[in-house]
């Protein structure tokens, strides 16, 4: 077998073998097969396409490309859940203690945030003594305790991915279906995870700007899932404007915290409920997708969910007063607010721009070596469809330094679109795929 | 400017600005660029393609990444001829003698064989002391005072095209029109040439399958050579069956002498006086393409071309009692005939595999490092058309080793197609494009 011949056929449109596949991700992986060999396959796939089997035998090479993590220790049908990425999703932290709490493992890698979107680590890391750094040993057990453990990216974990992700990265091939979905669930694949939920978020501040692309995307993933024996759902959402009201880490700590006391923002909670009703699904908590929304409401208002994230915040070092008095977490020293400077109807709130402008505070990370400031970001007063008048609080910045304040106040002020008339409202959830 | 932004535009189908092309081929030539990126770039090309004005400017670049020979102390035009390569074409040793002795200056670069097709160079060396080691002021001199000069590869003529083709035949991306085209012409334009015919071979030995695509590469190269001021003029030829009857070094010699002695095969002598006639209009010598080549046959007729065939080889150390005597070439020790088994026409003489055939008889590099032996090959008994009883001799093997001969036989009865019906004639000429 060679690699030029596996080239030229894609080249061509022809399918490619599992042999074929699995060739050129081990010896990729290796070495053996050098870059430019393999950035003309990727380019090749993104003219050519890869069709379902392909794209199931390429995620299945890039899992074997390294080590999988054994949850058989731990009981139960452990779900994961993965969310494509967007601005103020914060929706983890209340999500995992919540589905916990009804008594489905959520034993989970996560990672931290680069760029403007942030990572769940980093923002319970406002938990004062918050640790990811378990033994494999104490790992098992808090989920089998406690029914929920966290940890960094740990192993080798889908090698061939990392590396074909950087060499994507700078050749112009990210934003192909089949390599995105492989890339994913590859990753969930070898964490383990009996059953994953998918939140494919679509819009400004996600990377899958139409629905339709983004149900493609679902389909791409729940077809892999699916393929592999992985009971897979796909949910996909709204990230046209920022998730909730808080973007920022400790700002979206303490929303996540309200939220399982029972004050959550109308959208939070809704793709809460629905995330997580179809995780208790999976499991087979529920056996319906409104009965899980039942059982998770309950455990919102009888404040098992918030137990729940007090026992995990406790078990990884964390203080869990915080929770009880969210005042305690990372303060910022100036809270400025934004004004409307016209009335009308809240037409679009740019949720790319917002995660950049959060990151420019100094809540999110330019480079891997970037320290963040878990205190600082914004909250937003208002959201889209939202009537205003002139003079309005818009939103709030948080910051720790006066002198970016202003620049701040400048760009929220531009990116949100104020218009005359009342808009058409769009669905926060727009589609599910199983 | 980013090699990864021009890469993103050509994959989404947009232009590249000549300065975008001139920064990737500078990048790329200085190592500055990876190949990873260059090769995303030119899968990218190979899909999306290049126009006119860009094929133009990636010529042009790639002319500029190295030295341009300067011919200008050469009287007269210069007229280079290039063919795009084939099995048993010897014309340039017949025709280039021919237009010189019509005054028409010869100063040539040229090159070794590799795989089946031969070189020039390699050929030539048949003539005992025949060399191409000239000094500059030999090389000019014997083609001012001669009026023909043949050197080796000498500069560092488009290095860009070198190192891009060294990677476009390992990623699959060899076969573009326009990368295909842009190499051949930045070498002749970087080689002085004031005006170019080149010589598209079509068929089952060429490069070019079809006519229609020989036509699309002709067209590309013309319209390349026109746009940067140097007068093109494009002939598509038949390489469906070798070039004459020879193929081998030593004996495809001696039938390019016995053409210019009267005795040259018909199919030959034909593509001789075509792309002779050319030659002598692109440099003013002949009005008319009639005109150029009543020229030629006169100087054949008349034994001119022999003479400066002659003078030529006299003056790069070679023997020239070898024009007079064919005998003193070098020859093979076993001269056996292969007989047809069957009656009937001739309907197809695989030139591809009479090359690779020749080859294996020990008269092309299988690798850069091969000797060649100048006097074995195959000679064709009869061509394309042709009426054969059970029994003819369809061709002679050249060899000197006996245990290769038999392999030999036998692949030369496979890849003489013989049919029972008369077949419709081919032309040797398909179409010109100037």
């Amino acid at each position: 077998m060679r690699m030029y011949d596996i080239i030229l056929k894609k080249r061509k449109g022809i399918e490619l073998t599992k042999e074929e596949i699995e060739f050129f991700v081990k010896g990729f992986t290796k070495g053996e097969i050098p870059d430019y060999q393999a950035s003309a396959l990727l380019m090749a796939i993104f003219f050519n396409k890869m069709n379902k089997r392909e794209t199931a035998d390429l995620t299945m090479a890039m899992v074997d490309s390294g080590d999988r993590i054994n949850l058989s220790s731990i009981n139960g049908i452990k779900v994961d859940k993965h969310s494509t990425g967007g601005v103020g999703d914060k929706t983890s932290i209340c999500l995992t203690p919540l589905v916990a709490s009804l008594g489905v493992p959520v034993a989970k890698m996560s990672g931290r945030g680069l760029g403007h979107t942030g990572g769940t680590i980093d923002k319970l890391e406002a938990f004062e003594g918050f640790s990811v750094e378990l033994s494999e040993e104490d790992f098992i057990n808090n989920a089998n305790n406690i029914g929920i453990a966290l940890t960094g990216q740990t192993g080798n974990i889908a090698p061939a991915d990392k590396k074909l992700y950087a060499l994507r990265d700078v050749t112009g091939t990210v934003d192909n279906m089949s390599l995105i979905a492989s890339s994913i669930m590859s990753k969930k694949i070898a964490s383990g995870a009996d059953a994953i939920v998918l939140d494919v978020k679509v819009g400004d501040g996600a990377f899958m700007k139409t629905p339709e692309d983004a149900k493609l995307l679902a389909k791409e993933m729940v077809d892999i899932g699916t393929s592999v024996g992985r009971k897979t759902i796909g949910v996909i959402s709204d990230m046209d404007q920022p998730l909730g009201y808080a973007i920022g880490n400790s700002l979206e700590v303490k929303e996540a915290i309200e939220l399982l006391k029972g004050n959550g923002p109308k959208d939070l909670l809704e793709l809460t409920l629905t995330l997580g009703s179809y995780m208790l699904v999976c499991s087979n908590t529920a056996k319906t997708f409104e009965e899980g929304k039942e059982l998770l409401m309950k455990n919102i208002e009888n404040g098992k969910g918030l137990e729940k994230l007090k026992d995990f915040v406790k078990a990884q070092g964390g203080d869990t007063s915080f929770i009880d008095d969210t005042n305690k977490l990372p303060k910022a020293k100036f809270i400025e607010e934004v004004r409307a400077k016209e009335s009308g109807y809240i037409k679009k709130i740019h949720a790319e721009a917002f995660g950049l402008i959060a990151m420019e505070l100094g809540a999110g990370r330019e480079t891997k070596e970037s320290n963040i400031d878990l205190a600082v970001g914004i909250v937003l007063n208002k959201k889209r469809d939202e009537k205003v008048q002139e003079g309005d609080v818009l939103a709030y910045i948080h910051s720790n330094d006066r002198n970016n304040i202003e620049r701040a106040r400048e760009k929220i002020l531009k990116n949100i679109e104020i218009v005359k008339e009342p808009i058409e409202k769009l669905p926060l959830i727009y589609d599910v795929v199983q």
